[in-house]
């Protein structure tokens, strides 16, 4: 898995920044096995992963080619400068007001953080939760234990965690109300009003919401759209700033751009991190979601957590049952703390919830399910893509993310993606969610996070969607 | 309601102070109408709450007389003097160990906070999740109106409430993960770390966690264990402390000391606020638990709310559906604030318990739910009482709640309540819940909170237990 993502990850960069342009033909497998001392399965896994992702193109009996990029949308979005100072964080204003509209029924909701409601089995956990309520006992329902969640929720967590090599302790996990809950307590467990806290750029704006309640200061880390957070940018940064107390970083199909940060990054990470007595909280809630032909889930940085220095944060609202709000952390040494937080905050998960997902996970299908989501998803990606670039005016940069269910669009220097988005939305009844969310100091201002998972729900509102919103850049362009 | 509510509480207190003595016989129905001009109906409804309250007896023939103590354990507790000084508050590490233990399998859990599992409809409730998990469209499990939370049972709320004759604006009420969560988010809402709260001493330990939690400072208001927090010093503190910046106050079957904040009083409590334009908190959790024969939901705080200065706060995790942990707030001019914290901590409540609850009140017979369990908890009050009576030494003073489930009991001076606990634990699998868990500076070193409901899962091992709390406290008065 590491040695064909490796290989992913040296030939993206190599596009993105110039060294293969359109065209050129990428060495034969047979080349690549040695030039890098691989398998031929190897190299065709990674051709294929590039191949899917857009970037290269095969030709029968020719061999493997960058792709052409159709009317100059095919380079990926530019890795922003960032100020690197630490910044009191007001977002929350913005977001309430662009998340209070996004999902009006009769939206065509690109601008969404969840993906398409028609993407998940709601009726098997339906009668999961039936099942698993009917043996609840009444003394289950009350009772200090279940501040950690139910006991057989955790233990399923823990062997999936196993399962991935990714040990964790007995006592580590605390069950939570949905992943936001996991990053918020955890967040509040290493800091303290005024503490600083370093983020991706761009970065979600749950994030930069979770600062703004806890008082916490916001520095933003230059977050390239391959490969994630520049650990060079970060180690900086930890020599200059002393009241640095956490990072928040999402190392696995980042929202909004989609990096995948490679493994190899990962421990880099971590070690760097452990050095500086920094506790990573890692929000990893879309690792299920990886490229569906012939992936692999990618290891978390949690994986290389010898110090039990990482707080890794996920939940199924992403990837089985959005409504249901399950969420949980692995919070390393801090789990104690957590834990108390919880109490402190919400007392206990609501149980018959966590009692559905756990029967899900026992006899429904999960990895069934998960299959064909990452299938569908993988498809839709590359359908937004070419409309992308059918639709949208030359000089729009788009991300090519290897997961998830977002393509981060840098649209040509002036045009407002704000305005844009306001247009859609009232005119097209069509939201985005504009750029300016994704930080601090509100940069981003050309750029939109589209959700490809609406295709699910009717693909011919979908196109046109992408159509009319390629449209209004392309009127803005001047 | 409120004339044989105003007429309880004068001979409460005339008891409790004093005035009327043990064996002194009470005005008769026909002069008590006379001097206070009501009805004989509102006299007897009176004089019945006061028997059942263990407060009067009726001898046949004769009339109404102050009810003989037996063994001296008459008497109400004191009213604490407070020292009315802002306090860091740092009770969850005791907190936490405490309740960590209450509630473990094998134990009498006196000192848990939750009522019997025993008392609950599980499987109405899990069959009204059944259906209406089966009916739920997969586009209501996400979006941003979810934030606020269900609009069925919102409203079923809201009409719940007009039916008490509480107006509830349309927009005012958020669903939240457990009755905790909202009052932690109200709390947010009107507060800066470093504010102070007033708070009742005694006060419920989660009170002081939330304080704790958000860097708030606790100042504690002289509460009468009939008639709740002491005006005359909160209007001082009011004049006193410009740093008060909220009020969190349980005006109905407080915990722990079950006081009942009279009607008038209440009414006299927002309009000191109001006038000082500081918030009320109501958390009001108990208020369906009133008094099983005869009596009326005492109206909240709220009820007299003109400025929407009120944030009332509640939950079904007392009286109907505990692990479910689905609360609410109806938070006035703050609805707004509460809301987007909301978001920004744990984004919306799970929908299936929900939906179960919203399903269970609209066709799951609540208000008969209710009626059998008011009867059950005024039982067993009554059956506790007769046991603290019995068994524990003289000396020791009882509150007598009109509702609720919880005694609180002050042991003679010298009995170490923490001690006393610890002893019942170890040796006899008995849990209390000790006084120094109720107040930021650890006073009620004597004192013990009780729940009477444990005695719904086995009556033979809830008197022995009282049996064995008695003996220990009685060997330690020395």
């Amino acid at each position: 898995m590491t040695l064909n993502q490796d290989l992913f990850d040296d030939i993206a960069r190599a596009i993105r920044e110039g060294r293969l342009e359109s065209g050129d033909r990428l060495p034969s497998v047979r080349q690549a096995c040695r030039q890098r001392g691989v398998s031929p399965a190897t190299v065709f896994l990674a051709y294929g992963r590039l191949e899917s992702s857009g970037l290269i193109e095969s030709r029968p009996r020719s061999g493997f080619y960058v792709r052409a990029a159709r009317r100059g949308t095919r380079a990926l979005p530019v890795t922003a400068a960032t100020r690197g100072e630490a910044t009191t964080v007001a977002i929350s204003e913005l977001a309430f007001e662009l998340l209070g509209t996004v999902q009006a029924g009769d939206v065509t909701a690109l601008g969404s953080a969840f993906p398409s409601a028609a993407l998940f089995p709601f009726d098997a956990l339906a009668r999961c939760g039936a099942r698993a309520m009917r043996r609840l006992r009444p003394q289950q329902q009350i009772g200090g234990a279940l501040i950690a969640g139910d006991p057989g929720l955790r233990e399923a967590l823990r062997s999936r965690y196993a399962h991935q090599g990714v040990p964790i302790a007995e006592d580590e996990i605390v069950i939570t109300d949905g992943g936001l809950e996991a990053l918020n307590l955890c967040l509040q467990a290493v800091t303290q009003p005024g503490d600083v806290v370093a983020v991706e750029s761009p970065t979600f704006y749950a994030a930069l919401q979770a600062l703004e309640r806890l008082h916490l200061k916001a520095v933003e880390v230059s977050t390239d759209p391959v490969t994630g957070v520049d650990l060079d940018s970060l180690a900086a940064l930890l020599d200059r700033e002393p009241r640095l107390r956490a990072c928040w970083f999402m190392t696995t199909f980042q929202n909004p751009i989609g990096a995948l940060m490679p493994t190899a990054r990962k421990r880099e990470l971590v070690q760097l991190l452990a050095r500086h007595r920094v506790p990573l909280i890692e929000d990893d809630v879309y690792a299920e979601l990886y490229d569906g032909a012939g992936g692999h889930r990618p290891p978390p940085a949690k994986a290389f957590d010898r110090d039990a220095n990482v707080l890794h944060c996920s939940s199924f609202s992403k990837c089985l049952a959005p409504g249901y709000r399950v969420g949980w952390a692995a919070a390393g040494r801090h789990a104690g703390a957590v834990r108390r937080l919880k109490m402190m905050s919400t007392l206990a998960t609501s149980l018959p919830p966590q009692l559905a997902i756990a029967e899900y996970l026992a006899n429904g299908g999960y990895d069934r399910h998960l299959r064909g989501l990452r299938e569908a998803l993988s498809r839709q990606r590359q359908r937004a893509l070419r409309l992308v670039e059918r639709h949208f005016p030359a000089g729009t940069r788009v991300t090519r993310p290897q997961g998830g269910y977002f393509l981060w669009v840098e649209l040509p220097q002036g045009v407002d993606a704000l305005a844009l988005h306001r247009a859609a939305l009232t005119r097209h009844r069509i939201s985005t969610a504009p750029g300016v969310l994704f930080s601090a100091d509100r940069r981003f201002v050309h750029q939109l996070r589209l959700n490809v998972s609406a295709a699910a729900d009717d693909s011919g509102r979908f196109d046109e969607a992408f159509r009319v919103l390629g449209r209004l850049a392309a009127e803005r362009v001047g």
